[in-house]
């Protein structure tokens, strides 16, 4: 009953591309995942789990799989999609595969194991087309067919001397055009975009973004060329890094996995809401040092944290557009400034606008002409507040050196939460008491 | 003295790349940007112009120029750039400037134009490379070789038929490789992924993105090929909408510029601000009307704050996680239900444990064990009610078929500022006085 099963799901797979296979996963336990890979044939099968989400686990899925299935499987993968993989589990688990392997793909595989997983080396893929700059038309051209063999798409052809030092690149539609005597070196394209193996991914996708390129050369320090990094990886690294900033900007650690187990977002999590907490006893000594000023007026305890929570809001809208802004460029002092500038002039009349409000509310609800100018003033004040430091302190932590995203809204409400306590209460004890 | 000023930035401006001149335009006034168009030459500005973020505003630029100039840039430019400023003009600069232009471009522009801009249509080039399927080898490849001509980078190569219907793909190499009397028919790849061009761009880089495509074919209901949707177009869509996805999630306005001016700030985030100030009345009905709570035990007004802060960030979290994890992926019914009961587990642990600190407090500083149980339930209830909400509601959202991010955190706050205050006055009430 089981294999006729299986005959049955290998006929309802068939139509499938592998990439939507890989997002069936995500939404199958895992048992399903070996039988699956299983009856799929072995190109399918390594496609799947070289799409499948990191999420998802694929190297532990292939280290349940039969050794000579997981051979077959791993030959198959692309040097940059096996490395990645293979990165996930651990050292003996690491071996066990590579042994299997045969040793040109093990020890290619090995050279990309050591870059750092965030940096151009560890996203690039040491299979490439490149020629040779002394080549003539012909060899050129059977050369690159040759290499373009294994690779489904079609990229960029780099030309290299006879150190393998990159010296720029060549279009197919040149060479195919071009005379049987004419040689690489008339063709070449110099002066190319590259990277170094070491530069953070981050770096990599900005510089694919900012010169449209679909694919980067990585070279060593002596420029010699390791290897190329695609769009599509840089797509999943955007994807990535945009995760992170948002993740981060709300108070959840960057690693935090989107589909992970409640014991892992505890432990993403907890650290942030205890630093909180020690940040909220501060606000709240604000208040607690208020308390004759609460006593004779309870409602100022409502009101202050109408204030202290448009202020929280406020500076969060400002912290995000900045904390983006520095994120996909970087700003000139001036544009610090002004940036600043106008975060204090909305806060200003954001303030203002709401400041109103509670005043009419104070005067026509609570018939207390001084109340509201006490909250008038309250709001604005905080709103300023909330504007000036949820700009300034992306601004000044990206000049130290530290990731802006990290000024979370937990960060940036204190300030606001102590100002908003602070403000009506110290006010209403001058003029209301 | 202007002209030798002119010939010194000349030089200057040669070791750029146009992109590189295009990030420099941004730290510049706009006066600087006419001068610098009009002393580069033609190929390079209309490159620059092309690659000019459209917070520069390069349609100002484009129509503040020469008429002559502009013609000249105009038609050097892809004619989905050309379209994407353009578009940025009002209806009779537009046509001022879409007149000046030869026929063919302009009527190609101006189909561009009809489709929305953030759709398949509005994003697509109509400039591509295509063969017909009865063609052989030698017509094939001239083909490929006069349409190439004008493009910069080698792209996929679409196949047609004689109505101009997609049939699927070819690869050059194929072509390169294949013997004189083989037809386009015997290499076709077919069934290519393709969109519609009303299609929303999201849709076109989720599909980009999945399967890993560096180019997807546009085609009308007839299935006849209209254009290409190229993968450097895509990243920018994908920054687009991380941007705005951070910003709603923020209280901010979807389409705020980052480097807006203040009154455009203001507009897109007073909106939001009044809404919450609604919200946070809500919140504070409940203090008042435990008026005489407060004033018998002020030491509550300072930590009901922290305890409806608190869930407010624990909302954020679960709310930053869930939003970001919809929206690179659908969820069945199951993830869906056990999303939200992991942010309720999430929510009773980190609020016992935050509980546990706001007891010890309570006993060794209040010297008041009973106040220390109430902050401890009332902590523990403002955490689970943080991570349900902060999980239902986007989840809810999406079904109903609203951007999930609209539960921005300005909506998840006004469920934990109130469940904050009124667990801890409520449960004082009945227990403490």
């Amino acid at each position: 009953a089981l294999e006729e099963g299986d005959d049955v799901l290998r006929e309802v797979l068939r139509d499938y591309h592998a990439s939507e296979i890989a997002i069936l996963f995500e939404k199958l336990p895992s048992e399903a995942h070996e039988r699956i890979i299983n009856i799929l044939p072995t190109d399918i099968a390594s496609e799947v789990i070289s799409e499948m989400h990191e999420e998802s686990h694929p190297g532990e899925l292939l280290i349940n799989l039969d050794p000579e299935k997981r051979s077959e499987i791993v030959s198959e993968l692309e040097y940059d999609d096996a490395t990645d993989i293979i990165a996930q589990l651990d050292e003996e688990e690491q071996e066990n595969i590579l042994e299997s392997m045969d040793e040109e793909d093990a020890s290619s595989i090995r050279a990309l194991l050591s870059y750092a997983e965030h940096t151009a080396g560890g996203l690039m893929n040491s299979s490439l087309i490149k020629v040779n700059i002394s080549q003539d038309k012909k060899g050129a051209l059977d050369d690159i067919i040759r290499q373009s063999e294994e690779m489904e798409e079609f990229y960029t052809i780099y030309v290299v001397n006879g150190d393998d030092v990159l010296q720029g690149v060549v279009s197919i539609k040149d060479i195919i055009k071009a005379h049987a005597d004419v040689k690489v070196q008339d063709l070449l394209k110099p002066d190319p975009v590259y990277v170094k193996a070491d530069v953070d991914q981050e770096e990599v996708a900005r510089l694919i973004s900012q010169y449209n390129l679909t694919t980067i050369p990585v070279v060593d320090d002596e420029m010699k060329l390791l290897g190329r990094i695609t769009v599509d990886d840089i797509i999943d690294v955007m994807e990535e890094e945009s995760t992170e900033d948002i993740l981060k900007i709300s108070g959840v650690s960057e690693d935090e996995e989107l589909s992970g187990s409640w014991q892992d977002a505890v432990k993403s999590r907890l650290p942030w809401l205890v630093i909180n907490l020690g940040t909220a006893y501060l606000a709240a000594s604000v208040i607690r040092h208020f308390d004759s000023t609460v006593k004779q007026l309870p409602l100022l305890a409502a009101y202050m944290t109408i204030i202290a929570g448009m202020g929280g809001n406020s500076a969060t809208q400002a912290l995000a557009v900045t904390v983006r802004r520095i994120s996909l460029s970087d700003l000139t002092d001036r544009q610090a400034y002004s940036t600043v500038f106008k975060e204090f002039l909305v806060g200003l009349i954001n303030g203002s606008v709401n400041g109103l409000v509670v005043l009419c509310v104070a005067l026509f609800y609570d018939a207390n002409p001084m109340l509201g100018l006490v909250l008038f003033l309250a709001m604005t004040g905080n709103l300023m507040i909330a504007g000036i430091t949820g700009a300034t302190i992306p601004l000044v932590l990206k000049r130290v050196g530290i990731d802006p995203a990290v000024a979370s809204s937990i960060i940036i409400t204190t300030f606001t939460d102590c100002a908003g306590f602070l403000l009506p209460l110290w006010l209403a004890s001058k003029f209301l008491l």
